[in-house]
Order: structure tokens, then C-alpha cells, then sequence
């Protein structure tokens, strides 16, 4: 390994040049105009897998586009590593607030400036310079090593679940590895062991069959809004717990343990509050700011509207209302079961003035992966490595569907080692990454490979 | 009197055919391309009321339609009746639901079908015809009369306060008579005595200062929508009472009397929900669905809007949520009262998470006019005359800012002798007016002119 890491340390200029290469293709997904490009930086990356010495390195057709996929099969009791990433990028725009062209990649300070750089073609090939130094040095890997790079992540990646469910044998491992997330703070190894899932529905409730005059029925005909609200208002209580029956039943309560690990956490919290411009915050009681947005369940009104919504007064009686609620899901809460908790709730809340119509928009699977499971264990060993000190393991309050994805389908967990970091604008202009968080993580991915062989004494799970 | 009751029953049929040449002019005030046609049905009036006898009769200019004005001064010690009406219409769309053109009236079963039968062109003649039955078999009016007729009704009245501000001494009157309000069922003599006022908000909640992802912020900053739902929700009890503080203060509750009033009116419950679809009504505990939508006051949101309303599921954390609330009043409660009540409801439960914007978009004064004023009598004995039976004395939900207007400028109080019936389809295709009603509606206000003499001795307030 250490022949490795001296290989990428003496190759991290030509490392960075080739990066520039896959930079500067426009692979924009969304926009068809780009449909050349994003097939060409999937055709670059295919190249540059058999360069380095993947035996199979192929673009595998989608209805949408191309799957990178390469494998390398050392020994089939060696332990697998699937490692998943996207090629394609975001739209630039708006483009004037880029100071240098989003496909021009240049270095200012230290730092990489290009669509992409973060978000996730920097981060990808990561992964697939510590192949190439892992080969170049030692002629083989310690591990097995499949690697599948979508390019359909930033326009819904619409034929990635069928691609998994159609090719399960291929992408049969031990773990997967990730590296599409940020690092919880700069200088700060972290790894992501916990996401949250979702519920997601829409509910009206109807009243008379018109609006109606307000001057002519307020008074007898109850309003839709009013009771809406009422139901929604019903769903806290006033120590911000959710009153959905039956709500927290599956909820896995953080450990003593755990909860340590939070207040291990640098965090500031008044430069969060002033960041996003609020003076107080509203926590589950019993619960802290970090543990309410990573750790606890959530019930949010993403959006609401009924009647008249334009200038001035009218004076309407609407006959409908309409909000759509989610819930932020923890593990062991599935969406199925939130879904339908949610449903009775509304159901047996309606007034009997009015109807109740529930839409189950959408559910996402939560995450929560095992700390002292080998790869993670492999990965805190290699950011330990990398950083010379632990890496704090923190759970996100957001969903990554690949990863429940993967859990589903495959039944494999997914290690989330990402290097990059909030400030690093992604899906905004300027994108960058910083060249020694580059160079970090393909530290990282050497010492994870050899780690995980460790790890697992060379064993396929 | 009787003479001139003859005289409108023996030119019944040319009274029919005069205003039919009224119907045929299309005055439809919200439009500009019939700013000509407006202008042609104030001069046909004018030169109407000219014709049968008014001294002055002339177009008043405003920044907008004209108002016609006429009066004849019989003698200034005899009351003065002020009548007000409007010869605008509504536009007539949509045209291909009419049965017949809306400006080229026809007869059917009695019937006269127009745009403008009911509202208001049919019904501010019905006292042009009075007063020319009048004055052709007496040659004098038993009291002052002056008539003003707007052209801005249904575009907003917009020049009629200045105009009333500016002519006070002009409009000076001992009572208003208005016929633009609809008898209480078919066949049913009544006269409105009540109308509710109104205080219309607008409140914004602002929590963080920009739409957050769901994810990572949700659990720690309270959700807008969700904060005002629980404002909205917590503005009502279980009794359907209004909860803000003082809210009732000035209530003046129904009279015993009165509730026996409500008692005797014919009320088809079945009927009146079956038309509205609902199947069950929340009233304020201890009323009734009539007293509840006329006599009580409310509260309704008219409007609510925040976060993501657009197709399917998008998980913001909104910044802002909105609603527009209103709150149909009763005597003796005044807008600004509640206005300033609704404020400190809202700003006291405001959470300290938020920022509350609060807006005073509207506000009316509702009425309550004594059926035992002369005026009321009069027309009480009026419809006597006409129906064999008393009338039934009402209150309304809505409210007629003109009647507020009236009350606060000139201190005039003003009844409300209409003969339109709810089912008459105004502001809708196929607007009509019975041709009973019309001659009915002549009928009373000849008795109504003769009666109020009486009342008043033949002397001015």
C-alpha cells in the first residue's frame, strides 16, 4: 500500500491534469443539447478504467444515458467493493456569476474551479486514481473492485433502480462505497452513517361543491382552510412531539453513545442561525438542534393554498383546501407505515362537514449503517490514516435514494466517505474543490481498499 | 294615490317595452370598449326622468361613468327620499350558456330574460315608473324625491364615495331607498334591516430568510406553515366561538323578538344544503344556520398560500406562508375594533421563531336599521299594500358598502325594498325578472312614497 500512496503523492499534478480533461466536457444531463457530452465523458472515463487496468471497462446502453461499469475480479473469496458515482453535472447558469467559464477548469489558490469539480466527477475519480496506484505499483488489488458510474444523477437518475434490478448478479459485493457527500466540517474526517427517509402526501379536504359568497355562509357552512388548518395545527403538540398516533412506535431512540458523538461535534450554532437568518429554533424537547435534524422524525408543510391567493380582498368561502406534508423518516419508521398512520390521522380528523382526499405522493427508505460493520470500520481506518486522527461518524438529515436503493435491491449498505465540503458551491457557480481534499481522498480510497481486505481477513462476506 | 296605482296598472305593457329599450343598451362598466354604451343608458334615463316630470335631471361627470342625478323639490318642508340604483351591468359571459341574446330581452312565461332585468336596471326603474304614475294623475309627489343612479356598481363604485363626499348638501334626504336586494323566498314580502360589516387581513409569517430543504433544517426551524395553522387554528374553540380576545365585546345580541322573527321565516334546510353540497353545517353553539350567517360574526380565511404548490413532491421548508382572513361583523362591533384585535391575537402568538407581517387590506361597517323608524314603516306598509301580508323583516349576511356609505356621509339611514329572488340568476347567463314582480315592485313604491308622507305627517326629520 505504501508503494501506492507514493504513486499518487508523486503523480498528483498529472492526477489533477487529467481531471481537467473530464472537466472541461459539458455532461449535462438534463439538457438533451448535451446528450454528445454526456456520452463522451462516460467513453473518457470507460478509457481512462482500461488504461489503469480494469479488465472489463464497458458502457452498458440505458433508456436514458450510458452506465459506466469496469470490474476487477482479483480472486473470487476476496471481499467486494462496489463503488458507485456520477459523471454527469448540473446546468451551469446563471452563467455571469461564474468569475472564470464553468468548463474552463482553473486553480486559484489551491483550489479546483469547474462544474463538476465537487459534485462528483472530482470525487469519482478519486476512487479511480487509487485503482491506477494501486495497480501500477502492486500489479493487483487487495480486494475485488466493481465500479458503476451513472450519468442521470442530477436529472432524477430515471434508469438507475431498473438498471440495479436488471443486473443484480453483476453488481453482487460485500459493500458499497461512496464518495458523493461532504465532510462535516473543513479538517474534519467524518464519516455519514445515518440518513433519514421520507413520507411524503398531499391531502384536500372539500367542502361545498362551489365557493361560496363568504357574507352568505360564513357563519353555517364550515371553511375547508380553517379546518385544514386545524388538522395540520393538531399534528405538534406544544413540546414540538408529533401527535400522530402511534407515530414514534418504530423509532430507534439514539444511544448514550451515540448522542455523545453529537456533542463531539464542532458546531456553531449561532453562525448556522445567522446563516440561514432566524434568532431561535424549535426542537422536539428532550432533543438538541443537530440530533432534531438528523436524529428525530419531522412533520413539515412543504406547501399550502386554498382560496383566493391574488391582490386585495375577496371575500370567498373556498370550497377546497389543499397542503402537502411530509415526514422525515428514521430508522426503524418505514414511509409505508408513516404513510398510513398519516392517513388515519386525517381521516379521523375530518369534520363531517367536509371530505378528506389523500394522495401518497411519495417514500424514501432511511438509512442507518451499522459503525462497527468491517467496511466501516475499513473506512475510519483509512480516514484516520489520511487525517492522523478518528473520524467522527454523523448521521444527515437529508435522503440519498441510491443508498436505500442499494439497501433494497442488494441489500448492501453503502459507506459514505465524501470529501467535500458545504461551502463548495455545488449545483451553484463557482463550483470547486479544494486539490488537497483531492488528493485526500485518493489517499483514502488506497487505505480504505487495503483496510477493508483487512478488515475482513481477505474474506467475502 | 290610487289614481296613480290606475295609472302604472293601465301602462303596465308600454312600462315593459320602455324598459326593454333600457335592456337593449349594453352598459357594461367593466369594460372600456363600452364606455359609449354606459354614457347611452345614463342619457336614456335622464332624458326619461326628464320626460315624466323631473325639474332636474341631468349627468353629473366623475373621473369615471357618469351618475345620473334628478330631484323635484315639492316642498322643503315635506321629507326627502333619496333613491339610489345603478343602470351598469355585469359583462355577460359566458354568451353561449344564454337562451336567448342578454341584450335583446324576450318574454317568456312571464318572465322577462336579460343581462340586467334584476340588477339593477329593472328594478331602479320600477321608482321611475312610480314617480311617473305619480305625477301624471296627482301632478305633484307627496314628498321631496331625488334619485341617483351609478354606472360604477359593478366595477367597483369607485367614483361614488367622492361623489357622495362632495355633494352632501345636494344628497341631503331624510331616507335612502334602495331596490337592488332580493325578497327573502317566492312570494314572501320582506325587507332587509341588517347587514353584516367586515374586517379583512392579511397576515404573513416569516421564518428563515430563505426556502430551506426539509432534510437538513427540518427539526430544529419551525416550519411557517405550520406556525400559522396553529394561529388559524387556534383563532376558534370547540363551539365554533371565535377565540380572539375581546372578539364579542360589542355584539349586540339578537333580541328575543328578533330570534322569533328568524323563527317564522320559510327555511328549507334540505334544500338549501343540497344546493351547496354539503351535508352538515357548523354554527356558533346556541344559533341557528339563519342566525349563524346573518346575525353572528365569523371568521374565515378567504386565502392561504406558502411553500411549493406545483406538481408533486418537493421538500421545502418554506420561508413564508400567507393568508388573506376576514371576519363578517355585526352591530355594534367596528372594523378598526377588530382589525386591532386581530392584530394582537396575532402578534401575541406569534412564535418567537417568526416575524409576523400584518396587513389591514378592507373593512365595513355593517347596519342594523330600525324597523320602527318611519322609513321602515312606510315600506312595511307599503308591502302590505301590495302582498295582503306584513313583511317579513331580515338580515342579511353580506354586506352593501353603499348602505356604510350612506350612514357614514350622510348620516342616512336606507331602506332595502327589493324584489329580485336569489334564483334570478344575476351575474350569470340568463338573468331574469319576473314581469309580476316589476309591476309589484311599482306598486310599492307609489304606497311607499304616499305612506311615508303619512308617517311623517308630511314633515321633513
Amino acid at each position: 500500500m505504501n508503494a501506492a500512496l507514493d504513486y499518487a503523492r508523486a503523480h498528483g499534478e498529472q492526477f489533477v491534469d487529467q481531471l481537467n480533461d473530464l472537466l472541461r466536457i459539458p455532461s449535462i444531463s438534463t439538457d438533451s443539447q448535451y446528450d454528445g457530452d454526456v456520452r463522451q465523458a462516460a467513453e473518457w472515463l470507460r478509457s481512462d478504467l482500461e488504461r489503469i487496468g480494469m479488465p472489463r471497462a464497458e458502457l452498458m446502453e440505458t433508456p436514458g444515458h450510458p452506465i459506466v461499469y469496469a470490474e476487477r475480479i482479483e480472486d473470487p473469496a476476496l471481499p467486494t467493493v462496489l463503488i458507485y458515482g456520477h459523471y454527469d453535472v448540473q446546468p451551469p447558469d446563471p452563467l455571469e456569476l461564474w468569475e472564470s467559464p464553468p468548463f474552463e477548469p482553473v486553480i486559484r489558490d489551491g483550489v479546483l474551479y469547474a462544474r463538476g469539480t465537487a459534485d462528483d466527477k472530482g470525487q469519482l475519480f478519486m476512487h479511480v486514481k487509487a485503482i491506477e496506484a494501486y495497480l501500477a505499483t502492486e500489479g493487483a488489488l487487495p480486494v475485488n473492485l466493481k465500479i458503476m458510474l451513472e450519468g442521470e444523477e442530477e436529472s432524477g437518475s430515471t434508469s438507475l433502480v431498473p438498471f440495479i434490478e436488471q443486473h443484480q448478479d453483476l453488481l453482487a459485493a460485500d459493500t458499497v462505497l461512496i464518495s458523493d457527500t461532504a465532510l462535516f466540517a473543513p479538517g474534519v474526517p467524518s464519516l455519514v452513517y445515518g440518513l433519514r427517509g421520507m413520507a411524503y402526501v398531499e391531502v384536500t379536504l372539500t367542502g361545498p361543491n362551489r365557493d361560496l359568497h363568504s357574507g352568505v355562509y360564513g357563519g353555517a357552512v364550515e371553511n375547508p382552510i380553517n379546518a385544514l388548518c386545524r388538522l395540520i395545527a393538531g399534528a405538534h403538540d406544544e413540546q414540538h412531539r408529533i401527535t400522530i398516533p402511534g407515530f414514534y412506535d418504530h423509532v430507534r431512540d439514539l444511544t448514550e453513545e451515540e448522542r455523545e458523538g453529537y456533542r463531539k461535534l464542532p458546531f456553531d450554532e449561532a453562525d448556522w442561525k445567522e446563516e440561514i437568518g432566524v434568532e431561535h429554533t424549535k426542537t422536539e424537547a428532550g432533543y438538541t438542534m443537530l440530533e432534531g435534524t438528523s436524529a428525530r422524525p419531522t412533520l413539515d408543510v412543504n406547501g399550502i393554498w386554498g382560496g383566493y391567493t391574488g391582490e386585495g380582498a375577496k371575500t370567498v368561502l373556498p370550497a377546497k383546501a389543499h397542503a402537502k406534508i411530509s415526514c422525515r423518516l428514521v430508522p426503524d419508521q418505514t414511509p409505508d407505515e408513516i404513510t398510513e398512520k398519516l392517513r388515519r390521522y386525517f381521516e379521523a380528523n375530518t369534520p363531517e362537514t367536509m371530505t378528506l382526499t389523500f394522495k401518497n405522493l411519495h417514500g424514501g427508505h432511511g438509512a442507518l449503517i451499522d459503525t462497527s460493520a468491517p467496511a466501516m470500520q475499513a473506512a475510519a481506518k483509512a480516514m484516520q490514516g489520511v487525517f492522523g486522527r478518528e473520524p467522527l461518524f454523523t448521521r444527515e438529515g437529508g435522503s440519498i435514494p441510491v443508498v436505500a436503493d442499494f439497501k433494497r435491491i442488494l441489500g448492501l449498505d453503502s459507506v459514505m466517505m465524501g470529501f467535500s465540503l458545504d461551502s463548495d458551491a455545488i449545483h451553484s457557480p463557482n463550483e470547486h474543490f479544494a486539490l488537497e481534499r483531492f488528493h485526500q481522498g485518493i489517499e483514502a480510497s488506497i487505505r480504505f481498499m487495503d483496510a477493508y481486505a483487512q478488515q475482513t481477513n481477505g474474506t467475502a462476506a
